[in-house]
């Protein structure tokens, strides 16, 4: 699989780069070792404020602050400090992985682990000459805060605001170990990928990471 | 196709009692007079304010008020007065419809359709004997506005919010004449179902609407 070759090339250079969420590192290099799929980008769950010039205008849009952890309300109200224009939301998002499978049959067994360890927004985006399958949730946050610059709530609610989103991320990502359950599983059946352990070597993965 | 008989069946007996929005039911007729495709469960796109007992508990959640066109801020202030328990979110989301396809290359080609419409999020939700296409979109607001009866936010916070989620209610519905012109052009490809003319007679669907 050329694909799958320089997936992980992108991968393993991104996580040198210090690119890639650390709290998911293990589970992608598992979902990578095994044979027949591999990931493309993912996200290890998020909570941060952001501005958007205009409703949908996304790719210029701006993060104030980004984590992939719960979120203090002092940092929250710090970042608002920088709010400039467009409107302001507080997002929170569920970790997101795209995987991508060589054949149905295995685009079929992600769809069903995905929707197994409690991603109940699991969907296959591609179906073409590879399997693109998302594994997703629902728990998304999408609350504005004000625009242009200008905070339209109090200290009361962005307190409550954060400990919603806060909960709402730890909810989602309490799920990741079940995924990486389920996922060593699959390995177990689908095998492992000998490219994955030639490209880790290549890019001495081993000096810093432990494989799983 | 059985499951098309069933599907029509159930989607006219709830247009007789008034259950289907009224806004997407031209278009529903004309995606399920199409050969070879029928809908299942759709939405034509809402905002409302609902209270959710605790979060994910979706099966419990109660609306306090729900419409298919932009809320009033008067409506949404007096929908507040009944907040009882749960937290209380104002949700803003886009259309959504569920089609089926009898086989994979007219799945592909509802998949294509959807993008092609401005239905950003359209994917596969189901891979199996049967295609299940769902097409959506991206403008998905959840702002909390508080809990236990308790709101937390002030007037102006309300309007501003309400606005933002019109706003977003608005853009997405915009995209449905293109989603029709297109399911239109489908039906040229496609060709047209003799079971969905048959059970419009035996229903007498022609009494109330006019055929798209």
């Amino acid at each position: 699989m050329k694909a799958k070759r320089e997936a992980l090339q992108s991968l393993f250079t991104a996580m040198r780069d210090g690119k890639v969420d650390g709290d998911i590192i293990d589970l992608l290099l598992l979902i990578n070792s095994i044979k027949g799929i591999y990931t493309t980008s993912s996200c290890s769950g998020r909570i941060g404020i952001i501005e958007e010039p205009a409703l949908g205008a996304k790719p210029l849009s701006r993060w104030l602050i980004k984590v992939h952890r719960p979120i203090e309300f002092e940092e929250a109200k710090e970042a608002l400090k920088n709010a400039k224009e467009g409107i302001i939301f507080l997002k929170s998002q569920p970790p997101i992985f795209h995987v991508v499978a060589e054949d149905l049959e295995k685009a079929r067994k992600l769809h069903e682990l995905g929707l197994a360890s409690g991603f109940k927004y699991t969907t296959f985006k591609v179906i073409s000459k590879r399997y693109l399958v998302e594994i997703n949730a629902t728990e998304y946050l999408t609350a504005p805060l004000g625009r242009d610059g200008r905070v339209l709530v109090d200290d009361g609610y962005l307190r409550f605001a954060v400990e919603i989103g806060n909960e709402m991320l730890r909810r989602s990502k309490g799920r990741l170990p079940r995924l990486e359950e389920n996922f060593r599983r699959l390995r177990e059946e689908l095998g492992t990928d000998e490219l994955f352990y030639e490209l880790v070597e290549e890019y001495k993965i081993r000096e810093n990471w432990e494989l799983p």
